[in-house]
């Protein structure tokens, strides 16, 4: 739900406004919101975890290429991701679609075979939805209803200085089609949170650079990345354009990694016995002063910034 | 989520292959889905009510005359609605929309302030969103999580023959108006639940006849509506058309008013002692026999027919 803060500061005031509300312990400024069903009171694992994104054609795909079932798959998982981010376990999704005139059974019907392909992949109910029709381009939403596993959910604030900087899979490029047909990391999350105490995550969407700043922003810290040791992914070492492949993997967005810290001792322990066979890299440290450096293989630093790295399909 | 039964059957056959899902409990024929998230096996209680609906300019309003604050009440009340109709309290929220870039700020932040109050009337924490610029018109999708009381949820499927058919409120017309301005029958709904053993229940979206139709469907039953004891909108009595004030009443849809089913017993004390001061009526009786008809002021009975009663905003 990233485009809640730098889009638009009027959702993000009237959020705030609403945000005293008991029922909502997690939430702002993280990928999914913990709404609380409490049995006992302060029990953060009585929560239920929700995320939301809308899709719509020409914004988030074209269709062609892209198929309906593609766009189905996308329109799911993208919202797992959101999940995964916060370590939980996906239930139960619903979704809504509008559908154009011309066309439209077909493409609903692609789109349902994507997303219950997705839904049944990773044991998620689809509960139900509301379909229309209309005169308008394709658009979709998807709502998906998590839960913390017994550890609660991760957030993006708790990184803390001395941490090291770890990432799944690798970056750049996923315009060639990864951001259609990614897997979200939702059985690699678990399994880390599992396997390690996670100080903090997030699911790469707006780009490496952008996502790292917004652990770095609600952790109030900083952080030195290693540039030689960003995983650049073959699309994006491919690339032959006026960007590196480095800045690809940067900045491209919609990789639907996993950016997280840990402790240098978890850490080691994650690469020493990996809990998955997704590759997974430290990829720089968290530190207190408050900016972003790149750190060269020469050892030049230079700053990372927050800004400019926006994704390339929104 | 009325539109899955009747607007897309494939939809509805792909919901039915994954229902099977252990974590859903109630949702297929009803207003909003229950997932569970359980503390002991079998708890009916400790479950999540989960509802969807999406709003398109040009089909559920039109900006103008609507404004976007009552775009932003409409899109939340009528989620609002479907909570009531399974006698739940509402607890969170989320919204996705799709901003057109000609006057988006705009419209976004008078949406957002017709979202804020209505979500502060209801108590309901707005835990998030999504919210994307495009060329296209005004979507907006809002997601309703809600928890059954300690009595459960009210489903469609309960009804039994010698049941009253009681309604809050009165039908017809509401495209004059209240379609924008609507008060969700929430609280209502939570005060029948306590005061009497609801037997079945649904909120009057796609008009009277309709959603009668829906609960005698679930329920395997009929019903005599009692033709003049339905109560009439001063909008649907000053209608000078092609149909009569009656017609209006059975078939305008967007009421959004309250219709169960319960016991004669407690219906008489319903009467005898409203909860709540909105009107209430007792307007027919369910049978054995699975047809529905209408009984006028001189007696005679004539079909109410399941189809051809469309509401006349989607």
């Amino acid at each position: 739900m990233a485009p809640l803060q730098h889009e638009f500061q009027f959702i993000e005031s009237i959020r705030q406004k609403l945000s005293a509300h008991p029922r909502l312990t997690v939430g702002i400024g993280d990928d999914a919101a913990l709404v609380n069903f409490p049995r006992q009171p302060d029990d953060r694992q009585s929560g239920c975890l929700v995320t939301v994104d809308m899709l719509m054609d020409g914004v988030d795909f074209t269709v062609p290429p892209a198929t309906p079932r593609q766009i189905g798959w996308k329109s799911l998982a993208v919202n797992l991701s959101d999940i995964a981010a916060m370590a939980g376990r996906p239930v139960a999704c619903v979704a809504s679609v509008a559908l154009p005139r011309h066309n439209g059974f077909t493409l609903g019907q692609g789109m349902m075979e994507g997303i219950a392909a997705c839904a049944e992949r990773f044991g998620v109910a689809l509960a139900g939805g509301d379909t229309n029709t209309w005169d308008g381009p394709l658009v979709i939403s998807i709502t998906v209803l998590g839960e913390p596993t017994s550890k609660g959910p991760v957030l993006r604030s708790g990184a803390v200085p001395g941490d090291w900087i770890m990432a799944t899979g690798s970056f750049g490029g996923s315009i060639a089609g990864k951001h259609l047909d990614f897997t979200p990391r939702v059985e690699e999350a678990l399994a880390l949170h599992a396997a390690a105490n996670l100080h903090a995550m997030i699911d790469v969407s707006d780009g490496l650079a952008a996502d790292l700043w917004h652990i770095l922003d609600e952790s109030r810290v900083g952080a030195i990345l290693d540039a030689a040791s960003i995983p650049l992914s073959v699309e994006a070492a491919a690339c032959r354009d006026e960007k590196t492949p480095l800045e690809h993997a940067l900045s491209d967005g919609e990789d639907f990694e996993l950016l997280f810290t840990v402790s240098p001792a978890d850490g080691q322990a994650l690469l020493d016995k990996r809990p998955f066979d997704t590759q997974l890299t430290h990829i720089g440290q968290i530190t207190a002063a408050r900016d972003c450096l790149l750190k060269s293989a020469d050892g030049n630093l230079t700053s990372l910034p927050a800004l400019g790295w926006k994704h390339g399909f929104k």
